[in-house]
C-alpha cells in the first residue's frame, strides 16, 4: 500500500506507533506531547518547551511564479510560529534548512532571509542555525522552538474539547485561499481588495499574542487553521472523541472574499485553508472573557456535540446539514 | 552572482550577517552560538541547550539505488547526532520533516522510522514531532535538540584552537567514502571488508560518548568530520584564525581502506568525508588524558600553527607540502 492510499493522517498514526514503542526511555518521561498536536511539548526546568517543524516545498506548497523570495522567507517562518501560537506558547528560536538550485541568485537568498527576519523581529524570534544544500527544487524546512511562561501553564491542545463547548475562531476566513486564486487564476480586482487578499496568502500573521490570551482566559482546546476550517475542526473532533456542528450563516467570511467571490466565498472560508487563525472551543463564559480581552474579532460558529464518528456537521441557512463541502487539504490524498 | 559562485561558506556568512542584525533582542541575549558552529547553543535554565538541523536529499545526498530506507532513517538522525557530539552535548529529542513521493510504499516509511528509532534508542533520543509532505523527491530534514550536563559546562567549538595545540582525531578515516565507492562503482571485495566499509557509509555511529569525554578532559575545540578531514580542519582554522599542519604519515587510514584501496586510500581519508569522527585540538597533556579516558583510538595528526591565511598544510612522506589533495565536499562549489 502506498502513502497516497494511506493518507497523511494514516501515515502519521503509523509513524507515531513506531517512535512511541520505547515509552520507558528517560528523555520520553519529560515529554508532554509528541507526534499528534500542533507542536511537541516537554518539561524544561522552569517552563514547558515547544518545538515544531514544517517545510515549504517548491512545486508542492509554492511556485516561484506566484511568490517572491521575501514572502517565502516570511511564510516559511509564519506557518511554524502559528503552530506555537496554537499551543499557547511563546516562540524563541528558529533553525532553517534551505535547499537551493545552484543557479539561485544570492540576492534572492538575501531577500528570503530578510523576509524571514522581518517577521522574526515582530515576535522577538532569533534565527540561531541552519543548513544550506543544493537541490533541484527550493525547499525551506523550518524548525521553531518556543516555551510557555511557566512550567505549570496549561497548553492549548486538540484533545480537550468537551460536549457543550462552543466553537469559535479568531479573525476572518477565506482571504488566503482567495489570494491564491487571484495569483493562480490571474483574476483582476480593485487594488485594495487584491492587496488585502494577496497579503493574507503571502504574509500570514501568526496569532501568537491571541494564543496567549486564550490560555490566560481559560481556553484549553485550539488548533490553527492551516488546511481548512472543516479539516482542522475534524482533527479536534478526532483527538477529543467528539463531534462538531457549525452553521454556515455564522462563518466569519473575510469581507473582501464575500465581496469579490460571492458564490464561492463560503467554500473558500470553510475549506480554503492557510488562514492561520486560531480555531478553539470552550464554555460560553470563557468565550465571553476572551472576546473582552482580545483585540481581534472572535466569532462563535457552532458547538461540540456527541458523535461516535467524530464528524463535523455543516448546517446550512435552511437548518439542514450540507454534505457537499470539500474538507480541505490533506497531503497524499486527493481531496 | 549565484550561490554556486559564492559557495556554501560565502552563503552562510551572508545569511549570518542578515539574521544577526538584531543583536538587542531579548531572545538573542541567551544565545551562545548562532549560525557558524556545529550546533546552535543558548542558555537554558539549568543547562545549555543545543539544536542542529540537517537534511538528506534524494539525488544530492543519497540515491535509492545505493541506500535502504532503514539506513536512510538511521543516517539522517546520525548526521545530526554527530553535530551534537561535536559540541560535547547530550542529544534528547528529534523532529523530522519527511517529504515523500505519493507512490512510496508505506512499509518503506515504516523501515525509515525503524532505522531511525534503532539509533535513537542507543542514545536515549525521543522522536517528538514531525511533518510529512508529498514531494517528487525524498527529503528527510531532521532537527535534533540536545543539552549539556550543567549550565556552566564548556562546549566544544570551532573557534578556540590555539597555536601550539596538537590536532587529533578519533577512530579511523576513509571507510565511509570507500563504502560509497563500492556502491557507486560496484566494486567487489572480500565479504568482511565490504561489510565494514558499507556499514561505515550507511550506518555511521555518532561519537556522542567520546564528545563528552573530550569535554571532561579539557578539550575545547572540535568539529565532526562530515565533509572531509581537510575541509573540516580548515573550518577550525578559519574560526580560530590559525593555520594547521598535518602529516600524511600520521593519518589513521581505516585498515580496510588501506588494504583495499592502496593508492587512493590516503585521498579517501583526507577528503572522503562522512566519517563522523571527532577532529579536535588541545595541548599535549590534555590529549594524553583523553587517550587514557576514551575507548576508541585517538591519533595525533599534526599541530596548529600561525598562518594569516588560515590554511591547512598537508606534509607528505618526504617532509614537503602536498598541494594536490581535494579538500572535501562543499555544497554549491565544484571541488
Amino acid at each position: 500500500m502506498n502513502v497516497a492510499e494511506v493518507g497523511e493522517s494514516g501515515l502519521i498514526s503509523r509513524i507515531a506507533e513506531i517512535v512511541n514503542r520505547n515509552p520507558d526511555s528517560a528523555s520520553r518521561k519529560d515529554v508532554i506531547f509528541g507526534i499528534g498536536d500542533d507542536a511537541a511539548a516537554w518539561y524544561g526546568d522552569n517552563s514547558i518547551q515547544l518545538a515544531t517543524v514544517d517545510a515549504l516545498r517548491q512545486g508542492v506548497h509554492f511556485e516561484l511564479e506566484t511568490t517572491t523570495w521575501a514572502d517565502l522567507g516570511w511564510k516559511s517562518l509564519a506557518v511554524n510560529l502559528s503552530d506555537i501560537a496554537a499551543m499557547g506558547g511563546i516562540p524563541r528560536f528558529a533553525l532553517i534548512s534551505l535547499a537551493l538550485p545552484e543557479s539561485t541568485d544570492i540576492e534572492d537568498v538575501v531577500a528570503f532571509y530578510e523576509g524571514m527576519t522581518e517577521l522574526a523581529r515582530k515576535f522577538d524570534v532569533t534565527v540561531i542555525g541552519g543548513d544550506t544544500d543544493r537541490s533541484p527544487l527550493i525547499d525551506a524546512c523550518v524548525t521553531v522552538l518556543g516555551r510557555t511562561k511557566t512550567r505549570e501553564q496549561p497548553l492549548l491542545v486538540r484533545s480537550s474539547a468537551r460536549v457543550g463547548d462552543l466553537i469559535a475562531v479568531t479573525g476572518s476566513l477565506g482571504a488566503a485561499a482567495a489570494g491564491y486564486k487571484i495569483l493562480t487564476e490571474r483574476l483582476t480586482f480593485e487594488n485594495n481588495t487584491a492587496a488585502a487578499l494577496l497579503s493574507a496568502f503571502q504574509r500570514p500573521f501568526p496569532r501568537i499574542i491571541e494564543g496567549s490570551i486564550l490560555i490566560e482566559n481559560g481556553v484549553r482546546t485550539a488548533i490553527d487553521v492551516s488546511d481548512g476550517l472543516i479539516a482542522d475542526l475534524e482533527r479536534i473532533c478526532r483527538a477529543s472523541r467528539v463531534g462538531a456542528r457549525i452553521e454556515t450563516s455564522k462563518i466569519p467570511i473575510s469581507p473582501e472574499v464575500r465581496a469579490g467571490f460571492n458564490s464561492s466565498s463560503l467554500e473558500l472560508a470553510l475549506s480554503g485553508g492557510e488562514d492561520y487563525e486560531l480555531l478553539f472551543t470552550a464554555g460560553g463564559s470563557v468565550i465571553e472573557r476572551v472576546k473582552n480581552a482580545i483585540s481581534c474579532p472572535v466569532t462563535v460558529i457552532g458547538e461540540i456535540i456527541t458523535d461516535a464518528n467524530y464528524n463535523v456537521a455543516v448546517i446550512g441557512q435552511d437548518g439542514k446539514p450540507e454534505t457537499n463541502h470539500r474538507k480541505g487539504w490533506e497531503h497524499f490524498k486527493s481531496n
